[in-house]
């Protein structure tokens, strides 16, 4: 069976790897990116590319390709304004690193019918076609959304392509995922600053730093406005759990202060990283896709630790 | 000329560690255990221990020894007690991770004179004499205190057990060492605690963990009792410390809900963690021990970053 082709809007760093990564697994892939620079390193690597945006829409409408939008946040809006316009019945992704933000604006653009969100939780320091890798997926987590919405068929398109990346697909909700996310990837982003600007105005801190100020404090080198970005993106999120984790550091600090104990914050925190520790990745079986609640079963099971590494059946299969 | 011999009091891991050190730098050792098994496990291994403090302490009074007191820290006030009144010209030291705690004790028990406290700042997860390793301090930063009372000839005798350990010598004043402690060790550990015990709660969180999760709470799986025991042993320079990083976090939190900003945080966690990154570990050099302000000008320099890596002049030294 012929393999849906893919329109990658966007070269940068995700949508260049992407773009290789799915020609590579044998797919038909086309391509648009803003800067001529981009399209120029695109084309002179043989890869099909275009700075007209309608030029690769109109054919991403006729061979009913997947819309890949690999933009950054703030141009969203203007792209989806022209799938719109040019090719609304195209199955629909993304690789934004925040999922409600993105949901929104396809529901405003009025194309949530066609979109399923996804998320490859990867990426470098770098940026730019020139820093893609075809190998950037593999075995990365790439989270596909199952929202309320998702059509299965959809659904089944952006698994495939997550999937023909040699990435493991982990099926979970927009808003979970957006949670998650605020409490393993930008909570410690803030922990981390505030240790290290802590540390800075402490004098003999820097002289007697070792193993455990050097990893609580690694991700407070990464560059500032790429922390803002993740943490600003998604500040709904984010401002719960940073509440929940001021309250059991003031309580502990107080426990401190008046009792000379931090035994139950030292007890908690012990025991949940080491269920975190003892905790395993299942392949998800037994879920046909389009069959009745199969978007919360997939929730519930992503939820518990599981992973796809290989197409579900959908509910058309045999056997 | 002969060096100091040393009296070991506690054969634990630090105190074992330290005896074969020592003795491997050609120095006569001594020591003392409470238990019987520790003692029997050094001798067994070719060294010189007991179970009888008091010949210990008083053979430490006919040969001038050096006592290093590497007994828990609820230990302490009993072994300076028989210090006190069977060896009290020996020069005294500790290797206790809190100072001040110690300073005070020592103060109680009228030792001060010949006391300089120390902190080789190594160790493992495994405890007691078989645990112990000649090569434990090779190239670990050892603190030695500059407080206001010890004396210049005392300070070198310290200084030259932690050198003919292998160890980089710190020298710091005892509430400098504790506040750094409290902020590059005793902090991340809660900070890792709290990380862990918010992601505990969130689904989809031990899912979707990844290495900005991993770093930040590597710690939090450290041994519940042992991570209690120093922070709480360290509460009075622990609080202000925690106090000033909930501050900031508090602020980061405020600007987020008002003003979708945490620039100011990212910033100064940011400039931190460059200046730590780019530190330096001079050597110590042209301070004469004794000399006027040498006390001053050592903290300073250890403030600074310098270490001690072979001994320094003393007043008397010519040249």
């Amino acid at each position: 069976m012929r393999k849906t082709p893919v329109c990658v809007v966007g070269l940068g760093l995700i949508g260049g790897s992407l773009m290789r990564a799915a020609q590579a697994a044998g797919r038909d892939v086309f391509g648009y990116n803003r800067s001529v620079e981009g399209v120029e390193a695109a084309r002179f690597d043989g890869y099909d590319a275009t700075t007209r945006l309608d030029e690769a829409l109109t054919r991403a409408a006729e061979t009913g390709a997947l819309i890949v939008l690999a933009v950054p946040v703030p141009a969203l809006g203007l792209m989806l304004a022209h799938v719109r316009s040019t090719a609304p019945h195209c199955p629909l992704t993304d690789v934004t690193s925040v999922k409600g933000a993105v949901l929104e604006e396809v529901g405003r653009a009025g194309l949530l019918d066609r979109f399923v969100g996804g998320h490859p939780m990867t990426g470098t320091a770098q940026s730019g076609w020139t820093a893609g890798d075809a190998r950037l997926f593999v075995d990365a987590p790439w989270v596909v959304s199952v929202d309320d919405h998702v059509d299965p068929e959809v659904w089944t398109e952006v698994t495939a392509l997550a999937l023909d990346c040699h990435a493991v697909v982990v099926p979970a909700r927009s808003d979970e995922h957006d949670r998650a996310a605020a409490t393993i990837s930008h909570l410690p982003h803030l922990f981390a600053e505030a240790l290290a600007a802590t540390a800075g105005e402490v004098p003999l801190a820097f002289a007697l730093a070792a193993g455990s100020f050097r990893d609580g404090t690694r991700v407070a080198a990464t560059a500032p406005n790429l922390v803002r970005a993740m943490c600003e993106a998604n500040a709904d999120e984010l401002l719960p759990v940073l509440d929940e984790s001021l309250r059991l550091l003031t309580h502990a600090r107080d426990q401190l202060a008046h009792h000379r104990s931090v035994a139950q914050l030292v007890e908690a925190g012990h025991s949940a990283r080491a269920r975190y520790d003892s905790f395993s990745r299942p392949d998800i079986v037994g879920i046909a896709v389009g069959a009745h609640g199969w978007r919360d079963e997939l929730a519930a099971a992503g939820r518990a630790g599981g992973v796809i590494r290989s197409a579900l059946p959908n509910r058309d299969s045999r056997g």
